[in-house]
C-alpha cells in the first residue's frame, strides 16, 4: 500500500491487499505461460509414467531410477524458482525432456516418451490440476458457507421486509436470505464433487487417441497418481478434452451466478436508499475525483466475472462441438481459457468470505421497513383467513379492497381500521376484524414466528 | 408419406415418419403453448398440495373430497383431449383453479391456493416436468449405448486409420470408434444422474419466496409427489429458478456435443472421398433438384441442434445472473427456453439409434486404408524400439528419416526396405532390420493385436 | 379481458392487451409454423423469378401469364386466411408448387423451380423478411426516440443525483437520463441502417450454391424484388446463411441491452426506497396471493429477453463456424431461431414507448436528493479549484478530509461550513471560504446550470 | 529456432517463427499487463486534455507547457523501453499522473485531472487502442483478399465438384471457391468500416458520467484526438462502456466464422482422402511421436479462435446488460477480455495470407473428381430441359430414374447411354438423347461454360 492512489482521502481503513489485486486485476499485473503451473504435474506424471514403464519391464531398473532422480532435481528446482521454462521448446512436456536429455543423454532420456504422446501426458497434467483446483474450491467455498451460517444465527430474528419483483413482498429474516445463498452455495459443492468424481480418471496411455503396441499398464500409473481408475476407452478420452474444462466452468458459472446475485442483493441493501447494510471501508474503493465516494467495487467485479465465465463456458463448448473423431488440435485453446477463469475467480469465495464476516446489519431500519408498504398484509389476508372462516380468495379480495381504500387515504403501510372495515362493509362477507386482530396480524414480529416454522 | 416431395425419386427407401419430422423440423409445424405441458403435472401437484392442506386441517375432508374429485374430473378430461386452455385465463394454475370455481363455487375452491402462490406451484410442475424428461433422456440414451456397444463387438476386428488432425494416425478398429462415443454417452448418462438427485426436492411450500404463516407441511407435498425431499430454503428456491433448467441443459449441450461429434464423423466416413460407411437411404434425404443426392440431413441438424442448445444455456444463465433476491419475473422466460429445447432435442437418441443400427461398414475399405499413408509407421517405431533396444527418441529419428526418403521415390503408403536399410546407414544406430520384420510391423493386423489389450 | 385474473383487485387501471400478451408469453399462446411467416415472400420471389425466366426466354410468356396469374390468386387466398400449409408438403416452396401443379400441371407449373433451388428460395424469401422486420424495427424505435426526447424536454430541469457503482456521484437531470436512452437508442438506428445496406443483395439465382447452366439473370430479380442488387458469390451467399441473421440478432441484442439498462434503471427507480417515478397501473401486474403488489414485470422480462437474445446470437454464430463449403443442412436451425427471436422482442420499442408515454416523475423527491449523500460535493470540489487557485488534486485531499470531518459530526448530506474550516485549517492551504460560497457552491441548482452547457 | 522440438524430422521447411508463435500459443508466453497497451493512448488523451484545458483557461499557458513537455519525456522513455507500469500505482492513468507529480509537484501535476475522470479517460485510451486495432485489421484483411483475389485469377479454371450436405453438388471451380471466401472478407471490411464510424466520438468530457462544472470544451478535445466529434450525452458514452468492445468483437467473430469456415475447408481438401491441395511444410507441424505426420494446426487453431471469440462476446454482451444508469465497475473486466481476443487473433488474417500464398492446388486430380459420382447430372439434367422442350421436374423425374439404373449397373460416377435410353423408356416422354448430347452434356468444362456467365 502506498499514498498514491487517487482516492481514498475519506477512508479509514484501506482495503486489504488481496481486494486491491482483485480490483485492480489485469490493469498493471502480467500473465505468466500457462505451462508455468503444470511444472509441478507434469513431473508427477513423468515420475508415474516411467515408474510403469519400468514394472513392465519396458524400461530398466537403472534407468528408471537415473530418470526418476533428475525429476526431483528438476523439482527442486522448480521449488526454489530456478526451472525456467525456455519459450523456444514449445511447452513444459519439451522444456523437461530436453532438460532429461542434457543431463542423461538421448539412450535413457530418449525413453520417457515410450509408449505415451503429449496427447495423454498433457490430458494428464490438465486433470490434476484441475482436480486440484476444485479442491480449492471447494474448501474456500465451505469457508464462506460456514460463514455465511454463522452469521445467519446471529441475525436469525432480524426481521425486514422480503422482495420480489424488486417490491416488498411478505416478511422475512436476514437470517433467512443469508442461509439462502449458503444453500445455494451448497449446491455448488454437490456439483464439485460430482465433477471430481466424474473425471477421476487417468488419461496417460491413451497416447495419441488409440493406445500403442507397448505393454504398457495404464493402471498403475492411474493408481501412482491417486486417480479413481484409467481412463476407459482411449478415443473417447482424448476426443473429448476440454469436456472437464467445461464441466468446471459450469459449476463456476453456478457459482458466479449464486455470487453475482448476492453481491447484486449487497450492492442494493447497501445503497442509501435502502441503508439496510454496510460494507466494511476496505471492502469499497473511492472516486479519483468524487471525494465521498464508497463504491461496491468488488462486488460489481464478482457480477463482471460471472460474465466472463459464461462466456468461457460457450467458448469451451463451441470448440469440441462437431468434432472429427480423434484429437484435434483446437482443444489446445482450452488450456489458457481455463486457467484464466479460475485465476479471474479463484479468489472469490475467499472474499465473499472476508466481505459476510464485515459486514454491519441494520436491524432497527430493517424492523421500520418490515412495518412499510403493506409488507405485512398478505400475513394479514392469511391470518383471517386461517381465523374467520372465510376463502383465500375471499379474503384476498376483501384486503385488495382495503389497501385500495387506505392508500385513498394515504395510508401506505398497514391497513388502517377505518379501511378494513370500509372493505368489510362493501363485501358480502359476514366478519369483523378488531383492531387487536388488525394490530396483532400486521405485526412483523408475530407473523415471522408462524412464518420460519423450525 | 406422399409423392409431392421435392426430392426423392431415386431412393430405395423413404425416411421414417418421425426422421421427416425433425428434418423439416418447425417449417410447417406449429408449437403448442407451454402450459399445455404442465396440464398433468400441475393436476398432480395441486391434488398433493391439498392432500396436505387437508392433512394439516387447513382444509376439512369434505372440502379436500371435492376438489380432489374435481381435479380428477380435470384429468379425465385432458386425457380425452377435453381440457382445453383458455388463453384469456393466464396460465394453467388459473385454468385449472377457475374450472375448480365454476364448479365448487368460491368458497370450496377459493381454498386450493391456500398456503402456496404460484411461483412454487410452477416451479414444482416444472420440477416434475423436468425430472420426467431426465428419465426419458436416460432411457432413450441407454438405447443408444445398448446399439453402439453391440455394433461395436460387431465390429471389433474392423481394422482401420485413427485420425488425428484429420490425418491418418496410428491404427485402430472400427469397433473402438463405437466405444469411444458409447463411454461418452455413458458420462451424459452419469450427469443426467446426477442432476436428478441434485434437484429431488419438492418446492411448494416456498410460496411467493419467503413461506407463509399457514402450518402447512411441504414434507407431506414433497412425499406425494416422490420427491426425494422438502425444499431447503424457501428464498433459494424460488430465487434460483433456471437453475435446474440450466443444468439440464448443460448436460443436453455435452450429450449434444458427442453427438454432433458422431455426427460430423459419420458425415466424413460416408463421404465418398472415404467410403467407410453407408448411411441407409431413410437416413438421408434428396434434393429438389440434384437428381443423384443422398444428403445426411439428420446429422447435420444435431450439429445445428447443438449449437442451438449452446445458445439456449448462454440465455438461461444470463438470466439469473446478478439477480436481486427474491422471485423475479426474468426467471418466466426460462420455461419456453427449456421446453423448446427439449422439443427441438428430444428424438435424437432416438435418432442416433436408428442410424446406428442400420448403418453399413466398408471392412475391405477400412482395411486398404489401414495400408496406406504411413498409417503404420508409429507402431513400426514402436516395435522397432521393443525389439532392437534403441530409445523411442532414437528409433523416432530413424524412422522420420526412412519416411523422408520413402517419399522421396514415392512411396507414401509404408516405409519400404531400401528406404529403411538407406535410413540405418544415415544414422550412427548399430542395427538391422529383415524385409520380414519390416512386414510383419508394419501390418495393421499385427499391429492391432498389440494395442487393443483387452 | 375478464374478471378471472388471480390478482389485480387493488388496480385502478387494468394493463392493455399487448402487455398482457408479452407478459404472459407463450404459456398459453401457441406458436405458427415458421413457413407461415414466408407465404406472401415465397410468392413474390416466384413472381419475380418466373418474371425473369420469361424475360430470359427460358419460359415463353403464356405460360409465365398462366403461373403468375395463379401466384396472385395464391396470393389472395393467403390474404383471405384460406391458403394453408400442409404439413405433409415439407415446407412453403413445396406446398405453393404443389399448388400451382395442381391446377396447371407439371408441363407448366414443373418449370417454376427452373434455375434455382430451395436453397436460394428460402434464403431470398428470408432476406426479405428480415428486411421487413428491420424497417418495422427502426420506426418503432424511432417513436420510442421521439417519446424519450420528448419527455427529456419536459424533464429538463428535474435536478436529481447522478449515479455511479449505484452510489450517488454528482448532479444531474432526469432530462439528461432520459437522453442518454435515446442516445443509445440511435446508435441502434445506425447499426440497422448498416444491416439493411449490408445485406440488400438477392441471393436467387445462387441455386445450391454453385449457379445453374440456364441463361438466368439474377439482376433482374434482384431489381424486381427492390433489392440494391443481386449476390455477388454464389457459394459465399449460400454457405453464409445465418451471417444476416446473425447480425440482426447482434443489433437485437444490443438495443435489448439498452432496454434491459433502461428497464433497470426504471425498476430501481419506482422502488418505495427511491420513490423516484410511477409507473402506471396497466405496465404493472400483480400477484396471485399478495393484494398490494404493483410488480414491474414488462420491465423484469425485458431484461430477460435481452439474455434470450445472446443466446439466440451464441447459436446462431456457433451454427456457421467451422463449416464445410456450400450448403449444409445445420443452417436451417436459424430459421426457427431468429423468428422466435422477433417474435418475442418485436413488441418491445413499442411497449416501452407506451411506458414511457405514461411514466410519473416525482420532481420534488429528486430534489430532495440531490441535496443528500454528498452528491454536491464534488461539484463543490470543482468549484474550488475554479474559484480559489488550487490544484484539483489539492482540492480533492480538502474536501476529503470535509467529508471525513462531517461524517464524524453525523452530516451525511452537505459538508457545512464547521468542517470545512477545519478541513482548510488542517491542510497546508491558504484559502477560505465563505457560508454563502459553501451554499452556493452546493446547490444542485446552482451547478447543473453549470454542467448542462447547451 | 532449434533442433529440439520433439516432431520434425520429416520435414522440408520449418514453420515460420510468426506461425510457431501461433501455434504455441500461451504454454510457454507471459501477457504484458493490459495498461502497457494503453501507455501511448493515455499519453495522448492527456496531451489533449490539458491543451483543452489550456485553451478553455483552465489551467494556464506555462502549466500546459511544463505538463505537456513532461508528457513528451514519458513517451521518450516509453519508446525507450523505459517507462515501466508500478504495479502499486492501481493503473495507468495514476503511473502517468504520478511521475508528473515527482517531477513538477501537486500543485501543477495537480492540475491534469481536472474536469475529468477516470471513466472517461480509460474509455478514451480504449477508443484510440480499438481503432488503431481496427484499421490493422482493415490493411491485414485487404492483403488476405487480395491475395485470395489473385489466387482466384489463377485458378479461375480448375473446374472440380463443388459440394453441399458435404456431398458432391454440380460443377465449380477452385476459383469461385476461393471468390467465395472474398466475398465473405470483404463484407467484414464493411462492418469494420461501420464500426469505426459509429464509434468515432470521443468520450473525454464525460468525466464520471455525468460531466463537470468547469467549462470545458470537449469539442477540442475530440478534433486534437482526430476523432469525428465529441460524445453526444455524458450518461450513455459512459454507461455503454463495453458496447465498442462488444461490436469488435462481433465483427472478428463474424471474420473468424468465416476464417473457420475456410480453415475447415482446407483441412478436408488437404486430407488424403481429397488431395485438392497441400498445405506447404511450414504451415503444419508434426507430432511428437508419429513421424509420418503433417497436421494443419494453424488451421485447427483458428477454429478455435473463432471458438473463443463466440465466447468473449458473449462475456461482453452480458456484462453491461441489465445494468443501472451509470458508470458500474463490472465494465472493468471488458478491457482484458477484448486484448486478450485482439491477442489471440490478431495474426490470423496475416497467416492465413500466408498460407494462401502458398498452397498448391493439384488440378488434375480436381478435374478427375469432377467426372465422379454424378456431379455432373444436374447439369445433365438442366441441359436436357433446355434441349428437348420438357419442364424441368420432368427432366428431374427422368434423371432420377436414370440415377438408380445406373447404380443397378455399377456405373457411379455419370449417367451411361443404357441407363439414360431404359429410363427414357419408362417414361412417358417422347424425347431422344444421343451419346454425343450425352457426353457432351456430362463434361464438367462445357457445363463450367454455361455456368460462370461473368
Amino acid at each position: 500500500m502506498n499514498n498514491n492512489k487517487l482516492w481514498g482521502g475519506a477512508f479509514e481503513k484501506s482495503p486489504t491487499e488481496k481486494l486491491l489485486n482483485f480490483t485492480s486485476g489485469r490493469d498493471v499485473k502480467s500473465i505468466d505461460p500457462c505451462d508455468q503451473k503444470l511444472i509441478p504435474y507434469d513431473i508427477a506424471t513423468n515420475k508415474a509414467h516411467i515408474y510403469m514403464l519400468w514394472k513392465q519391464k519396458i524400461i530398466n531398473k537403472s534407468e528408471y531410477q537415473a530418470i526418476d532422480k533428475e525429476l526431483d532435481n528438476i523439482f527442486e528446482l522448480y521449488m526454489n524458482n530456478k526451472f525456467k521454462l525456455n519459450p523456444n521448446l514449445e511447452d513444459v512436456h519439451t522444456n523437461i525432456e530436453d532438460h532429461l536429455t542434457q543431463k542423461l543423454g538421448i539412450e535413457i532420456a530418449g525413453k520417457v516418451h515410450t509408449g505415451r504422446s503429449r496427447n495423454d501426458q498433457v490430458l494428464s497434467d490438465m486433470y490434476l490440476y484441475l482436480l486440484a483446483n476444485i479442491d480449492k474450491y471447494i474448501s474456500d467455498i465451505k469457508s464462506l458457507i460456514n460463514t455465511l451460517n454463522k452469521k445467519a444465527k446471529l441475525y436469525k430474528d432480524y426481521v425486514m421486509p422480503g422482495f420480489t419483483h424488486h417490491q416488498y413482498a411478505t416478511i422475512t429474516t436476514f437470517g433467512e436470505v443469508l442461509l439462502a445463498y449458503s444453500t445455494a452455495f451448497n449446491r455448488d459443492l454437490i456439483s464439485l464433487a460430482n465433477i471430481k468424481a466424474k473425471f477421476n480418471f487417468c488419461p496417460l496411455g491413451s497416447v495419441t487417441s488409440y493406445g500403442t503396441t507397448f505393454a504398457i499398464d495404464p493402471s498403475i500409473v492411474a493408481k501412482k497418481l491417486n486417480f479413481a481408475s484409467k481412463f476407459q476407452n482411449s478415443i473417447d478420452t482424448i476426443s473429448n478434452r476440454g469436456e472437464f474444462e467445461a464441466e468446471f466452468t459450469f459449476v463456476i458459472c453456478n457459482f458466479l451466478n449464486h455470487a453475482s446475485s448476492l453481491s447484486q442483493t449487497l450492492i442494493l441493501f447497501s445503497m442509501p436508499q435502502f441503508g439496510f447494510v454496510n460494507l466494511a471501508d476496505q471492502h469499497t474503493t473511492g472516486s479519483s475525483i468524487m471525494p465521498q465516494k464508497k463504491n461496491p467495487d468488488p462486488l460489481e467485479l464478482i457480477k463482471a466475472k460471472a460474465a466472463f465465465a459464461h462466456g468461457t463456458l460457450v467458448g469451451l463448448l463451441s470448440i469440441t462441438k462437431s468434432s472429427f473423431i480423434g484429437y484435434n488440435r483446437d482443444v489446445q485453446q482450452t488450456k489458457s481459457m481455463i486457467m484464466d477463469l479460475i485465476e479471474e475467480s479463484e479468489d472469490i469465495p475467499t472474499i465473499l468470505t472476508e466481505i459476510m464476516s464485515e459486514i454491519q446489519v441494520n436491524k432497527e431500519k430493517l424492523f421500520i421497513e418490515a412495518n412499510k408498504n403493506f409488507v405485512t398484509t398478505t400475513g394479514l389476508m392469511e391470518l383471517i383467513v386461517q381465523n374467520k372462516n372465510i376463502s383465500m380468495r375471499q379474503a384476498k379480495k376483501l384486503i385488495e379492497s382495503a389497501v385500495k381504500i387506505s392508500l385513498q387515504s394515504n395510508k401506505n403501510d398497514k391497513i388502517d381500521y377505518i379501511s378494513m372495515n370500509q372493505a368489510i362493509a362493501n363485501s358480502s362477507l359476514d366478519i369483523n376484524i378488531s383492531t387487536q386482530e388488525l394490530d396483532l396480524w400486521q405485526d412483523p414480529n408475530y407473523q415471522i414466528k408462524l412464518i420460519i416454522k423450525d
